[in-house]
């Protein structure tokens, strides 16, 4: 049910809208007839455009009544901008400057101008170019550890947290998305199903009859739909983050929820992993990409080592939430206790991280949405030998979770796939 | 923040109101002059009047704006009749006949009117007397199994579920009550604690400088933090059953909210071991409780093993929910996976009630709120050894969980710590 007032913007129509929005207007500068707008989106649910002004630029992402990659059958709520604008409010709060500014909100339009992220690239577009973003782990791991901790137990009282996570209970249409696409459909015949035909047929059905893969997902999937453990993005991949070679940011949060942290961490590690796989179907005499895989697998240990560093970090310096009280940890047992159990929580939470990754791995090679870094690999024998090794690598990872341990039996274990290929 | 409208009713005032409730007054027959009404709160919370006329009798239970125990220096939000009356109209649905029907429900006063059960008892006032309940187990499963089942995602879409979550994420206050009084205050220095004194004052010591039982009892408390497992009711002991000698009733669910199913679970065993261990208090050479004693444990086995196959057989005939997709077990490899994976639910949950259980045991000694299982015995000296077995019980329960893999173990240590006395 589309609001009184709501139609979708294009080139022609949005600056005209702008000039009604003084704070937009002015950061832009001029009139609206000296702004260039173009529509820019490449992902798969909204429009973005770009407008540029004399004295600046802005991005305006607005939601589509369905899912934009489909069309119309597939119908999707406009209240995805709600909690995208929500969630970047939240995470501009514990992990300042990480996140594109929000210059202006429209509720009916569901439509959000914010900072114009420039001259950044997707990330993703650039590492299926072999390019090192020295800067990568170092704000990943911040803007984890800042909204994961900030939004959970350890950080805000049961009263906050409760009243934050009850605004984001409505978003179930985005995370039903990842309910069926990520932990549902690669698991069965499904329509929306696709992959690199006929040299994946064999192990997709495989997956498909593999009991232990479906139990280990669905506890997964359970863990997805009922650990509340903080608000998380929900949708991050290589494809949300924006780089230029000294800065990071996160886009693109509407799929946040209070959810399993795992499923944020295992998204970054996972899209690192089908990247390294990748690079075998990019690499060519000239231009061998073995460097940049050990850059990848280096990459994705710092993602955990960071992100586990800098989460205890918050842990020892703002335990302001109501779990773990301080109280009770206060004399010299208590604090090796808890010292302990700090530990063992990274652990647990690793553990989830590995079963989130590995599923986020085999949905983008046999569910509906798919790599770009696997995808742009023409000769398909070739984009099948990697997409084999990243499947098999994932169904180890979620079904003999007990053998991953460390972030480094996980890239060792990626190297050894590789190498014995 | 009490609003307009809002006033405390009397014995003196409730006729006059009740009067212009017309199914109410039609309930009751004849005119308010003719309605007899008795102020019977035994709870710690509200208000709740008996009030009997000619045709009939109902229940009236008023939240007041404070703690009814403590008074106006203990304020508590009014909302928890809201809650409540949801959440018997839930549990209405899930276990039919197991809770009091509504009759009415005044926002503005916080007051709800109920079906009148008589001449049902409180079973915990039964219990102190050792009288059995043929029905008891039998009841408490069909309502554990119908309301934790029905409300989980085995049973519930994403959806429906999130919807239900969102609603009760307003009840922190009374959430906050268990969090503080039940996971944090009995582990440390707390003005509300208190207990058999000198006689446990070593004890308490102790469990105040256990490390690992205060790490054990913060993991517990995270769980309850963040766990949205089903809609519990929060306050599940055997003073929120009430019983005749075939009819058995749970009241009183205004603590309830999405959490973990282990806690209500843990509540119910929780309360039969408080009882098994409080009887030798209460035992005389005429009246031995051995065999009382037996019964309960009895009891006890009963509650899990009947829930668990109850659950079971819910889960197997109407696994309507989102997790765990029909979908994917339909062949036989899947099927038998999934009745592994079942088992291992449930053992899951059963580790769960463990700890719940004992972060019980301990609070009704340790912490601010008692029970008069244990209050009634007079003998200071005999109701602290009867006391400290059961938190020497629960203190092995819940740092070594691994050693209480079935309810046969607990109970099997419950008798062997009493019998060792
Ligand atoms: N703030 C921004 N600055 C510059 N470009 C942006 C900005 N936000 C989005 N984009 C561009 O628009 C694309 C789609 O944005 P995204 O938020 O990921 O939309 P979707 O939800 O449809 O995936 C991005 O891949 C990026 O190229
Ligand atoms: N429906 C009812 N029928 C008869 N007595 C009731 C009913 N509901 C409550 N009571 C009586 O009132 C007492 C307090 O009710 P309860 O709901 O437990 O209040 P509180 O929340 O204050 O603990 C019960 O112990 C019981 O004696
Ligand atoms: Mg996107
Ligand atoms: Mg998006
Ligand atoms: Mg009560
Ligand atoms: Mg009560
Ligand atoms: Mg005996």
């Amino acid at each position: 049910p589309v609001p009184e007032g709501y139609e979708p913007k294009s080139e022609a129509s949005l600056a005209a809208y702008l000039s009604g929005v003084s704070a937009v207007a002015a950061h832009l500068g001029g009139a609206a007839g000296d702004w260039r707008v173009r529509e820019v989106g490449d992902g798969n649910l909204n429009l973005v455009f770009i407008v540029e002004g004399p004295a600046g630029g802005v991005a305006v992402k607005q939601a589509l009544p369905y899912v934009r990659l489909v069309g119309e059958s597939w119908p999707l709520p406009l209240s995805r901008a709600h909690f995208e604008q929500m969630a970047l409010a939240t995470e501009a709060q514990h992990a300042p400057g990480l996140v594109p500014d929000i210059l202006h909100y429209d509720q009916t339009l569901a439509l959000i101008v914010m900072e114009l992220l420039q001259p950044h690239i997707i990330m993703r577009q650039g590492m299926i170019k072999a390019v090192r973003y020295p800067g990568f782990v170092e704000a990943i791991t911040t803007f984890m550890a800042g909204t994961l901790f900030g939004t959970s137990d350890l950080a805000l009282t049961a009263e906050e947290k409760k009243a934050a996570m009850a605004e984001f209970c409505g978003n179930t249409a985005l995370c039903k998305i990842t309910e069926d696409l990520i932990f549902t459909e690669p698991y069965r015949i499904a329509e929306n199903n696709r992959w690199t035909t006929p040299q994946l047929d064999g192990i997709a059905r495989e997956f498909r009859e593999d009991a232990a893969l479906k139990v280990a997902v669905s506890r997964l999937k359970l863990k997805f739909l009922s650990e509340a453990q903080a608000l998380i993005h929900g949708d991050l991949h290589t494809g949300s983050v924006m780089v230029t070679e000294d800065d990071t940011r996160v886009i693109d949060p509407e799929f946040a929820f209070y959810g399993p942290m795992g499923f944020d961490i295992g998204a970054v590690i996972a899209n690192l992993l089908i990247n390294y796989f990748s690079q075998d179907g990019h690499a060519t005499p000239e231009d061998p990409r073995e460097s940049y895989q050990d850059w990848v697998l280096a990459a994705t240990e710092g993602v955990w080592t960071g992100f586990r560093a800098k989460f205890l970090a918050l842990w020892r310096n703002g335990a302001t939430g109501d779990a773990y009280p301080a109280a009770l940890f206060a004399d010299t047992a208590g604090a090796e206790a808890l010292k302990a159990e700090q530990e063992a929580y990274m652990d647990r939470l690793f553990t989830d991280s590995v079963g989130f990754a590995a599923a986020k791995m085999i949905r983008r090679i046999l569910g509906l949405a798919h790599n770009i870094d696997l995808e742009w690999i023409e000769d398909l024998d070739r984009r099948a030998a990697c997409e084999t090794r990243c499947l098999r690598l994932a169904r180890d990872m979620m079904v003999n979770r007990a053998n991953y341990p460390t972030i480094e039996a996980v890239t060792a274990a990626a190297r050894k796939m590789r190498d014995a290929a």
